[in-house]
This record gives C-alpha cells, sequence and structure tokens, in this order.
C-alpha cells in the first residue's frame, strides 16, 4: 500500500504524470471563447491604434504653437479642414493652423497634440483661440501605444477573460484556436446515496457531490458528465468506472474513500489501468482519503465522500490537475490579503484549507474562518475562499496578514 | 438639455425606474442553475443531516462510558452490530457497549458520541478497548446541525454559485425557479467601426465594444444578443435600435456619445418611446458622456464609444440596472482590501474608477493603478479590478488600505 503524500508531493505527481496529456485544440469564434484556454501564442499583425488617435474632442495642433496660451491671452490658429471620423486626413497640418479633431480621430500628419475643446474659444471667425497650451502627445494615443506590432499580447496556456476578448477584436481575431474542453466523467458510490429528486428514507442522503462537481466543473469550462449513483459494489463500480473512462478524459469517483472502503475504491482505480496507483491518502485536512490513479493517459480521483471535502480537494487538487493537462499558465484561484480576527492553530505535519468568509469595513477585509465538521455543505456555501496552511506552520496569528485564494 | 448627474443620483434614478421591471421566471434543474438569480425564498423541507450522523470511522458510544481511558488502561466496552451506511441501526446502543460506525452512519439511539478507530484497539475478542475519553457530541454531526427544518437556506434574488447547488442537492431541490435571463441588445455605432473579422483601411477601427459587452453579459447570465455596426447616420441607427428594444429587455448603444455625436445619440434614445431621457453624462471619469433613456418599461444605456470607458460603465451601472431588474441581492464585485504603492491624487467633485493590477507578496496585496488614456484595451485585460474613488475624496494615499472591487 502506498504512503500518505504530501501536498507538494501529489502536485509533483500531477506534473509528472499528467502534464503532456495530449489534448486537441479547436478553432472557437471569438464570441464562445471567453473562460477556454489559449493553444497558441497571439501576437498582434497590427499596432493599436494603427495611426496617431486624439483621446478628446478638441483641435489637432502643432504643440509648440500654443506655448504661451492663456485665457486672457489666446493664440489664435487658422482652422484647417475638420478631421472625419475612420477618414485618414487628406492633407498635413501646416504651421500656424489647427483642425478640428472627434475623439478617436486620427491625426493629420505634422500634428503633435490635440486641445481640448473646452480650451479653445471659437468666435465663428477663421481663427480657432487656443486657451491653454499643451505638451506634445498630450491628448493622443500614438499608433503602437495600445499593442504593439509583432509583440506577444498572449501566450499559448493563457485563460481568456472577458476584458481580453476586447482585446482580440482590436487586433482581429474572429476565431480562437483553444484546447478542446476536459471531459470529465463523475461516478457517486455509496450504499447510502440517492438521487437529489428521491425522498431519503432511514439513513440515506441526497448525492450532493455529483452536483457540485458538475457545477464546479462547468465553472472551469471543463465538460462534466455525470454517471450516476452506485452502490458499493466492486463489480458495480468497476464496470461503470471502466466505461465512462473509456468516453472522458478524467474520471471522479466520489465517495467510498473514507477508512471503510477507500481499499476498495483504491483497488477499483488501480484494477482500471496501468501504471494504476499513485496517490492513495494526502496528508492534508480536509480531505486526507484522497486518491489518484492513472490508467493509460488518464488521471482518475478518488474524492472523499464528505461534500467539504471533495469540494476542497476538487478546488485544490483536480483543478491544478485539469490545468497541467490544459497547459494552462494561470494558476488556482485569485490571491487576495486579509487579516484574520483570532488565532487558528493548526496541527504542523500536515497542510491545511480552512474555508473563510471575508468581511470588509473599512476597507480593512477580514478573513473569518469557518469551523465546521467536514460534512457540512453550508458551510461551504457561506465560505468566499479557503487559506493555506503550510506543513511547517502551526498556525495564524491574529491580525497578521493571511493570504486568501478565492473560490 | 439635461444636467450631468453623480454617480448617486444615477443610481437612485436605476432604482427608482427600473426595480418594478416585469420580468418573468422560470423553472431550470438544478444543474443548469449556477450564475442564475433565485426567483423564491428557498425554505428546507428537511433537517440536513436528517439524523445524528458520524463524522468518522470508529465506535458509537456512551461519552461517559469512556471518560478515563488511556493507551495504557483501554477501557473496553462491548462490541454491539456494526452501523450500516444508509440504514437505520435496529436497536438502541446500551450502556457499556459500541457499535462500530462508518464516516456518515446513522448513530444508534442513545449514542452521543464516536471514537475515532484510530483511538481503539481490537484484540478479536467481544470487547473493543477505548483508548481515549470522548466528550458527548464529539465526532457527531447532530441532526438539523448543517441546515434546520423550515429554516431559509436562500432567499429570494441570491445568485447561485458552486457550492450552493450542493446545498441545495443536499435538501431536495432538483429544480429551481429563477428570474428568466435578462435579453440584453448591443448595437454599435461609428463612421469608423469595422467588424472584427475585416481589414482597417485608413483611421478605421475594429468593433470592440460588442465583443466586450457580449463576453461581460454571458459571464453576468444575461442573453447578449448583437445587432451589428450603424453608421452615424440618425434614421438608420434609430429604425434599428426601435427594432432591437422591441426584441429585449435592455438596449446599449456604444459609440456616439461624445461631443461631437452624444446629442445624436441622446435624440435617439429619447425618440424611441415616453418618459426618454433621463442622464445624459455623468459625473465620473471614465465614462462622463453615458447617456441612460427609458422608452417604455425598457433601460436605454448609451455606452461611450471608448471601450476602456464603456466596459467601466457596463461594469458599475449596467451591472446594477441588470441587478435591479432581476431583484438581485448581491451587487456588483467582490470588494477586496490592498494598499496602493504611490500617491493618486484625484479631481474632488466627480467620482473615479481607476482600473488596478493587483500584485500579493508576503501576504501583503498592493494595488497597482493602471495609468493609460481612456481607448487602451490592453490596460484593461490586465486589470484585476478598480478602485472607486468618491466625489469628496481628493485621492487615495500611499500606503493607506483601499477597497478594490475586483472584475
Amino acid at each position: 500500500m502506498l504512503q500518505v503524500k504530501t501536498v507538494d508531493e501529489v502536485f509533483k505527481i500531477i506534473r509528472e504524470e499528467f502534464s503532456l496529456y495530449p489534448l486537441e485544440t479547436e478553432q472557437v469564434p471569438l464570441i464562445d471563447a471567453c473562460g477556454r484556454i489559449l493553444a497558441e501564442d497571439i501576437i498582434s499583425p497590427e499596432n493599436i491604434p494603427p495611426f496617431n488617435r486624439s483621446s478628446v474632442d478638441g483641435y489637432a495642433v502643432y504643440a509648440s504653437d500654443t506655448f504661451g496660451a492663456t485665457e486672457t491671452a489666446g493664440i489664435p490658429l487658422v482652422k484647417s479642414d475638420a478631421v472625419k471620423m475612420g477618414i485618414t486626413p487628406s492633407e498635413s497640418l501646416k504651421r500656424g493652423h489647427a483642425s478640428y479633431i472627434p475623439t478617436g480621430g486620427e491625426l493629420p500628419a505634422n500634428a503633435d497634440a490635440v486641445v481640448m475643446i473646452e480650451y479653445t474659444e471659437d468666435n465663428e471667425d477663421e481663427f480657432i483661440y487656443i486657451n491653454r497650451p499643451v505638451a506634445p502627445g498630450n491628448n493622443v494615443v500614438l499608433t503602437g501605444d495600445d499593442i504593439k506590432m509583432n509583440s506577444a499580447v498572449f501566450s499559448a496556456g493563457h485563460r481568456l477573460k472577458t476584458a481580453d476578448s476586447g482585446v482580440l477584436a482590436s487586433i482581429g481575431v474572429a476565431v480562437v484556436k483553444v484546447k478542446r474542453r476536459l471531459r470529465v466523467g463523475i461516478i457517486a458510490t455509496g450504499d447510502e446515496i440517492i438521487p437529489v429528486s428521491a425522498s431519503p428514507v432511514k439513513a440515506q442522503v441526497r448525492d450532493i457531490n455529483s452536483h457540485v462537481l458538475y457545477a464546479a466543473l462547468k465553472e472551469y469550462c471543463a465538460e462534466p458528465v455525470m454517471y450516476g449513483i452506485y452502490d458499493d459494489n466492486y463489480e458495480k463500480i468497476k464496470c461503470a468506472a471502466a466505461s465512462a473512462l473509456n468516453e472522458c478524459d478524467i474520471l471522479c469517483i466520489s465517495g467510498g474513500s473514507s477508512a471503510g472502503e477507500k481499499d476498495e475504491t483504491a483497488n477499483i482505480i488501480d484494477s482500471l489501468g496501468r501504471p494504476g496507483l499513485l496517490v492513495h491518502g494526502i496528508a492534508v485536512k480536509p480531505g486526507k482519503p484522497t486518491i489518484i490513479g492513472r490508467a493509460g493517459n488518464k488521471p482518475v480521483i478518488g474524492l472523499p465522500g464528505h461534500p467539504a471535502s471533495a469540494f476542497m480537494i476538487y478546488t485544490i487538487f483536480v483543478k491544478y490537475l485539469m490545468d497541467r493537462m490544459n497547459g494552462a499558465l494561470d494558476g488556482a484561484g485569485r490571491r487576495i490579503s486579509a487579516t484574520i480576527p483570532q488565532n487558528y492553530p493548526s496541527n504542523a505535519g500536515r497542510e491545511e484549507f480552512v474555508p473563510v468568509k471575508l468581511h470588509i469595513e473599512n476597507s480593512i477585509c477580514t478573513a473569518n474562518p469557518l469551523f465546521g465538521k467536514s460534512g457540512q455543505i453550508k458551510m461551504l456555501s457561506d465560505a468566499d475562499g479557503y487559506i493555506h496552511i503550510k506543513r511547517e506552520s502551526e498556525g495564524l496569528m491574529a491580525g497578521r496578514p493571511v493570504e486568501v485564494i478565492l473560490f
């Protein structure tokens, strides 16, 4: 039987065993690309903006023509043709002249600044009077200021977020090459587990884990597949697992991994293919009875039956696993800083993941550890994130900043 | 012409005009409910757990029978029938007895604690030897400890997140009543705007706003509809807007709202129906040239043409608007705390939304303001959130905690 592994050992095993998973790529329209992992570097074929652009409504000028202008002594400049949106000015600006330019308009050649319309005076004659000087570059976005031609905009492995779609739109990427969604099978096991729509009799409980995993996998942009609930029966579970694994990239089996039945689940995972069992227990709280195996290229995860434990293990290890299989660059959840209101002791020698609820007041963020038995699901729904207490640490000190990883 | 409004005035107008929008509800399967807004309070019909449950593998006992147990002087208790998963023990526990119980098993009547298996010794005789005392309640989750029968689990207006689906699963909610998705039309305007797949000639730029809005609306769980790009032509835009508004709950028109053309867009928005224009300009940076109108029940938003401004206005006002139309309880993005590395001056008299990039080191979170001209989209893609500088404030002080609202 394998020894209990540390968290870092498990991360290393996941990296070494699954980083080379041969995941195909696919082309998706830009409007469907958010949340997906880029399969190629994006190099901008163009400068953005592609021309010197005004960032205000005003007058394009030679900056030096405006030096010395004041409200009482406006400098008159000759009005040239106004710039029209979307059209490159046909003539370059002459010394002593100024062209009306709308926000986003292209500067005439030679113009090097724009005076905001608020700082000009138009007496309806041939001049525009400048009331404030501008320095070269004022109110102008220069060619390539936003994105330089041939620069790397995003790297392969980047997960696209909302604002990124604007960047891709700006450089004309209408179709994006991304990793195919990972297909993840979910099997729930346990004699006591019944479907959500059923009414428990006696000591039965509903299948929480399949639903939380399903929702979490959809949020990750994976493709979850529920394979249902199986009694604690070696042959039945093995058969269902083998069939599910055949259709999926990853298989998660929840339940059956606490002392009573964990050897059974471990045996099933070990039986699905070579090399078999890799991890049998992790020195972590919650989630110690976690199992990781490999059948061919594919990972099989035995998650604890406790919903809160299963969700934490999903968050820490399964997402890390999927990131590696996807070649994702950006890891884990967003990290923020908070303080905890009271000391939180922890056992040195194993890592601990403590769910917390955040509270912000007077711009100070407090993370309140949610104590609870690991079967409690409501607690997890109250949590905003978690604190990772390292193995060598003996806990957290009240008032000291801690890192919170958001769900 | 309407006066420029403050941010708070705009929020108030949105609340007063659109909170009563008659948005239908619909029933969705639990697995599709994440991200949606609950349309009814959820009251638990059951206790969770529905029985006293063991949270470990071990022996169910009378706690008082274990008092005084030590490793050298184990207390022998008579082994009773083992508890089976999913089955209510048929007999109550007798004094001086102990029943093996797996994690999640139902405690026999009278048992009030569980001794972890690690702290027992089994010599394969009729006794189990207890090596450590337990107090009543140890390793037991009592009936209703997680969720009490008839308690309010979630309120109408709550936005369901991943872990919430576990809570709903636990109490048997297989179908959830939620608000219908808001249908939001997107129209881009501007002579210079071309589709993403086109190559710009002269001073043309691609349609960034439609794509960012589309992605952002999908992330919000709304239903975006792109209506395309229109030249700055009053009649054409008015006709497209009227038709789009007819099919949607909300219409967003981007571009055409800076000084040069904003009256035109305002006129179009005003023309779409009564009561017409509500807001024409907001005292905010970026995004001053924002327009809000109402045609019948429906809001019409004129967003700035600048992509970064448009996205900020979407984030601040359009999400707030949708939350009110949805009857959503939870507002805006998640708020966290950070410090800024240098003073950031701001103009008192208008609010400012400053995009920031977060950096965490030694558990201290720093928010770096991203300076940039408002047309720059790459900056926004680098930002993790924003700081809201209030009207009465003159800016931010280096080293002092500030609130960052995450995108």
